[in-house]
């Protein structure tokens, strides 16, 4: 395995494995690798001749900077997981050969990047879609691989990647829990043990609605209520937001429900009553089918 | 000569030639192409081994929809003139080829688009970055070629090269000049005959600038005014802007001139007095160079 920490040496080898008739698959990471990480990883060996990861937390789509200074770091740890997981390179640029300028050319994602967490963390989508940007242009290569967890994220750089005309494919990579139900993330590590045993809160509510929806539900209020419910049986949460959407645009769900609908929710657990230390927010999001046998008038589009 | 009009095409192509160790060069134009563009082109010839030309109309550049419907259009003649230039391939996207969704990713300049023309076309240089990267992400150059007329421009381009980390370098080409020293541009076609013969008034305040500089004139002002003096001198022009500044950044040129200056100008011609019709407005530049043998305490940087 080779770590590469420059984007000239990436592109040399990027052109080298192309010309040879290679493929490359690029997972970006911001480190601090766990099992939904190298799902991803999986997934990319599944599509490629060679996978490549990069490590690299990107201070640009931090809003809050508790939050960079907070976020865990663990380079020796991840490239031994990228070894044991077969991956061929990992690149981890400095800052500075990501953001050589003190004038930055960013990459609006445009009127996506608005919804959901766009509302609750502005520039945070642009961060992102600046930074993968230069590292698609950096690896070059023929697929890139994200987490559904972050599914946003995911919905903006398909955008991005359809709208600059990228010559590549991104892939999804299914959302891995624990054996609780939390969704894998790197903010876990941060919960008190007392949030974390409440955190599984959030995929209780995705059961609640996907029963719900299974019971014939369609009013989107109706179902909302019953996410906002179960997440209220945690005492240290708190909603950011609970919201269902469109999964291709993000554009608010219409009152009776009718196609495949995300259901997205992003909660704070705090820490207990007289405990120190920041809140940590957790994302969780479920695309919700509805049953193919439904009777309503409109059809699913997908 | 091939003409390919999807951006799929051109990238399968880009991977062919450049698996076979082909370099390619390409030259983004909007047509009506001059001799100007065909300097650009002889300038690709040098440099790789396949020189590919676009032409496309970008909308997104265009701050005045009726500057953009009056814009010269001229393929037929523009493709016989590539013909002739031995261009390998010509890229014709239609316009939803290169803007395909509704909601746009755009790619964000920077302060650097701000200054000069920034001021007077608000979203012009947002809308160059945009289509330049989705030009050079379709074609995956090894070079791209620019006029150093248009000296903001590639500037900016410049500059998002470097901040984005394509993999490809940025070649300027000399200004071209009309025999009585207009600088060759597509607006030219459009000046009224005697905005036409007034409109070398670009040429002369240049060319004023820089003997008041060999004759040891140091004061930007005095410089500035020697500049305005001899536009003032054709009566049917408007100056839009005539600054000083450094090349490099764009940023205001100090007081007293230390090193190499960028001259920018931007003048409109009206059509005379009691003629229908629009301005034009042309620009033109020089970067002015201080004299080896200064005396100044600072040296010239480049």
């Amino acid at each position: 395995m080779r770590v590469i920490e420059t984007i000239a040496e990436l592109q040399t080898l990027s052109d080298r494995e192309r010309a040879s008739g290679a493929t490359i698959a690029l997972v970006p990471t911001m480190g601090a690798l766990h099992g939904g990480h190298l799902s991803l990883v999986d997934e990319a060996h599944k599509r490629a001749d060679r996978v490549w990861v990069s490590i690299f937390v990107n201070p640009a789509q931090f809003d809050d900077t508790s939050d960079l200074s907070g976020y865990p770091r663990s380079l020796d740890n991840d490239l031994e997981r990228c070894r044991a997981a077969g991956v061929d390179v990992v690149f981890t640029p400095a800052s500075d050969e990501m953001y050589p300028a003190a004038d930055p050319t960013w990459v609006e994602p445009g009127e996506i990047a608005q919804f959901l967490c766009g509302r609750s963390r502005p520039g945070h989508f642009r961060g992102v879609a600046t930074i993968v940007a230069k590292l698609l242009l950096a690896a070059k290569p023929h697929y890139a691989v994200f987490g559904e967890k972050d599914f946003q994220q995911l919905v903006v750089i398909r955008r991005m990647v359809c709208n600059l005309g990228f010559d590549l494919q991104i892939l999804g990579g299914a959302i891995v829990r624990e054996p609780d139900g939390l969704a894998l993330s790197s903010r876990n590590a941060k919960l008190h043990p007392q949030a974390r045993r409440q955190a599984t809160a959030l995929v209780r509510a995705l059961d609640a609605a996907q029963s719900a929806l299974e019971s014939g539900e369609r009013d989107a209020l109706r179902l909302l209520h019953s996410v906002t419910a179960e997440i209220a049986k945690a005492p240290l949460a708190r909603i950011d937001y609970a919201e269902l959407c469109d999964p291709h645009t993000l554009e608010p769900a219409p009152a009776r429900l009718r196609d495949s609908t995300l259901l997205a929710l992003a909660v704070f657990f705090d820490p207990p009553a007289g405990v120190e230390g920041d809140a940590v927010r957790l994302i969780d999001n479920r695309v919700l089918q509805l049953r193919s046998d439904s009777h309503d008038a409109d059809r699913p589009r997908d």
